[in-house]
């Protein structure tokens, strides 16, 4: 048997209340946005950008489209996970082109997969294709917190914000992004008075979540 | 430093062909299924059910409405992640007595959280509401693609089957459950001629992908 990842995922809890003072040190930090990265998507198309953010000033302004959320202001870093609305032709075109560089294989080798994406963009009208971007967003907020539950970094997934407002102050609606939703990572207030209560995970039971088919 | 995670989502890649030979152990699939249980979700509300795969008979049936996947049928185990779509004043009056229950509280000490969930939850259209939950089960997606990668699992995540066919066989619709998406898991063929190639990963480069507001 492999190492128990269980551990892991019972030790996180949307943290409520950050330490301001503690900062994720840069090498913890770069192997976050790397996993960011390196999350799986759809056809690998990686429909995203993210926003990390510590300016006071700017999180200060974010915090009053967010119910005033302390976390915005005070966790480490907040992340704004946005969904890149420009996947269209050149963009795949662009992606196709990135890959045979980076594989080192002829443009040539790649005109099927090519084909084959275009042909499901396409295929989709403009709701079902916005919708289904927007998915893959929330697979690579999975693995952010996933990962920081492994690194014991302490995150706290939010989707309750002004997307529009956001997308204003972070001038995205120009760059064909939008807000999707926001992970403020850090470490745990020594005296967060909500975490002893949630820690203690309540989930369904597993006969309640799972059918089993054998 | 803690221990870099970004080697485990380096060695992952979408699996297209699996030791049909090669099971998961008990133990293992156990962490996998107590992995997606611990998954966060909007206000906790879990709304999904995991349907886990074996039978050769179902799996031939459904890779027939999933174009002719080999994961499907080939993989150690198949993986139907569902939305529950009952999430009404009734199902939230159950998960906060279950809350209560599991947390030794008095379900009054949760009635403000109870009105908080039902107050969202009204002030949804249908449409916002079923996109919404329909989030949660890929933010349970990448918590599964992370954890099958630290435990050196193979996965592959499908979203290209019929949806409506897959409720059928599993005779989902009548629990008014709907399949969202599929992870085939398991462990990769040693001649997957595919794996070289793309296990060498193609991602945008971080100076593309992210925005600093430092």
């Amino acid at each position: 048997m492999t190492t128990p990842f269980v551990p892991h995922l019972q030790w996180r809890y949307a943290t409520k209340k950050f330490n301001p003072e503690q900062k994720i040190a840069q090498e913890d930090l770069d192997d976050l946005l790397e996993s960011l990265r390196l999350s799986p998507s759809s056809l690998g198309l990686q429909p995203w950008k993210f926003v990390v953010i510590t300016d006071p000033t700017i999180r200060k302004q974010l915090r009053e489209h967010a119910w005033d959320q302390a976390q915005i202001t005070d966790a480490s870093h907040l992340i704004v996970l946005c969904v890149n609305n420009n996947i269209d032709e050149h963009y795949v075109q662009k992606l196709i082109a990135h890959t045979a560089q980076e594989r080192h294989i002829p443009l040539e080798s790649l005109q099927k997969l090519q084909e084959m994406i275009l042909n499901s963009l396409t295929h989709q009208s403009a709701e079902e294709k916005e919708a289904w971007l927007i998915h893959q967003v929330y697979i690579a907020l999975g693995v952010l917190l996933t990962v920081c539950a492994a690194k014991r970094i302490d995150a706290c997934p939010m989707e309750g914000f002004d997307s529009s407002a956001f997308d204003t102050i972070l001038h995205l609606r120009e760059q064909g992004l939008h807000a999707v939703v926001l992970c403020a990572i850090g470490y745990r207030s020594g005296d967060d008075t909500y975490a002893p209560t949630v820690t203690q995970k309540v989930r369904w039971n597993k006969e309640d979540l799972f059918l089993f088919k054998n």
